[in-house]
């Protein structure tokens, strides 16, 4: 089977699928759960307040430095979880698989999507596969939900006047590895996503006894657009200090040469907290002691009023709206 | 927006996706829950025992004869829950949407989505929208994953010689009614898919008092193909009569023009169910009360030995093969 390309009948429920969910899925995602292969998966819990998320995956290209799509589906869910302070638990996945994609690209996805599930602490426990024709499809896309135990209260609506806002790292590295990888860019050194799963990020938080009121993954639409969306639903205003957000230089490069802003481009491994006034920096040095934190930092604060607000570099102030819808597509 | 047709932008995390959401979704899936717009959704649980699943859903035409690819998402993962004998409580949804489908045949399909939603008794609290370009999808697909509180036990180990084995009703009619749709068949009367959540139907079952140790929804590869593969679980020979097998004339008459065996068709409403010896006439006088299932009907049972048989009406018996993948493409 190995070098052979996905068909329509690996889709079909029948002996085909069969094969495909044996030699290439079991292999590298079957636990005794999953191999039941019954209709759903049962679990016990003993967990009173759960939470629950779903993420459809189409980026493009499906392997890019730094991630694929299979490592993307995993983190993505996970951090949404992670986000509403809920350890994961559980994971679903429905892969939608393209008529030609190769059975090896196939095997390495399913190989890092494995892999990411392993490091995030979550477990698989129900999937689905189905297959399109040609030019039905990109290739591969993944939805995946998630079930976690919420441990900690945050809410957009604790967010208040005084609140420190803190960046668990350096911003825009997602959106301008795939932008590499999609024109062919070779920069030295490599822009490699900062693709990961962020439980361990938002635990360490917790447990390090900062008040925290809101946590976010600024994935699609950047930095700029949940700044929005936190300003917006609760009701405040945030100013960010342009000099304090951190950007790698390769990456501030690949921005000017093709005229994106960096504040709205997609990060798949970074958490921005809202934590009560006072207690930004303490958060930031618990967070440098985890190795995808180094940068971690302080980039503003919130206050009454509305919307969202730049100090910039050269020494004014510009307002951030929300992004139109100009940006990528298919950037997760 | 009610002309419009869906554009890469409204894909993107920034306005034209707030304005998608807030004008499309909203008004037909919107809820307490699902307007936070918050990463996860939290749900409380006095549940001990859980049943989770999922499945992508991919059908070609998005829109057939009793139903639509909205429907049919809610549908089927909530028949995946009622299989393992759960009532569904919470679903996800995450919209995979081609670029070019008009917003009026989206709203048709969220339609669709709300009202089985609303008749299957979950409740939607997480959702993802994305987009991609023309030419790299299917007009629309669907992935929802469901979480349900397990009222009952069923496995597929339960399953033994004496046992009976039931169908709720007509066979086939789902696939029938697609490939009528696709080419453009006009039957008198016009052949609709079988497609509905069958959770009031397992809760029937249940409560009619009847020991049941397995049920399953014959979705893709049909009646044989979900027969064999309890067969091969539970160690046991299954043998069903053919004349006990309820089917539509019409659907009888597809499946004779295109070659298609019923028996390997797919349903997207109907419940087999495995019960224990002398149960299965006092299941099906239940089942007969409910409308979708008023042809109802013991249509075999279970032996000592492997794999699946059938009793024709001719008066032989022969052997029901796994099927191989030869049916049809994009059927759910």
């Amino acid at each position: 089977m190995k070098d052979d390309s996905i068909i329509l009948a690996h889709g079909e429920g029948g002996l085909a699928t069969k094969h495909l969910i044996d030699e290439v899925f079991k292999p590298l995602i079957g636990n005794d759960t999953l191999n039941r292969c019954e209709d759903a998966a049962i679990f016990t819990t003993t967990s009173k307040e759960l939470a629950f998320t779903t993420d459809a995956f189409i980026v493009e290209p499906i392997l890019f430095p730094g991630g694929s799509i299979g490592k993307l589906a995993v983190s993505g869910s996970v951090n949404d979880l992670a986000a509403m302070a809920a350890k994961p638990l559980y994971l679903s996945a429905s892969f939608i698989i393209e008529e030609g994609l190769s059975i090896n690209t196939l095997e390495k996805i399913v190989s890092d999507f494995a892999e990411e599930i392993s490091s995030s602490g979550t477990t698989l426990i129900t999937a689905d596969t189905k297959v399109v024709a040609r030019g039905q499809g990109g290739e591969i896309f993944i939805s995946t939900a998630a079930i976690g135990q919420v441990v900690y209260d945050v809410s957009t609506e604790l967010v208040s006047p005084g609140d420190e806002v803190v960046i668990s790292g350096d911003i825009a590295r997602h959106a301008a590895a795939i932008i590499s990888a999609r024109e062919q860019i070779e920069t030295n050194p490599i822009i490699c996503s900062d693709c990961a799963s962020l439980w361990h990020v938002a635990e360490s938080a917790i447990d390090c006894g900062v008040e925290i009121h809101a946590m976010r993954d600024p994935t699609r639409g950047g930095l700029a657009t949940i700044l929005n969306e936190i300003a917006e639903k609760a009701h405040i205003q945030v100013t960010i200090e342009e000099t304090a957000i951190p950007i790698q230089n390769q990456v501030e490069t690949i921005c000017d040469i093709y005229g994106y802003d960096p504040l709205y481009m997609a990060n798949e491994g970074k958490m921005v907290f809202f934590v009560s006034s006072g207690n930004g920096e303490k958060l930031v040095n618990t967070l440098h002691n985890i190795p995808i934190c180094e940068n971690a930092a302080v980039i503003g604060s919130v206050q009454k009023g509305n919307g969202v607000f730049i100090n910039t570099r050269t020494g004014g102030t510009r307002k951030l709206i929300t992004l139109e819808g100009k940006q990528l597509p298919r950037i997760c």
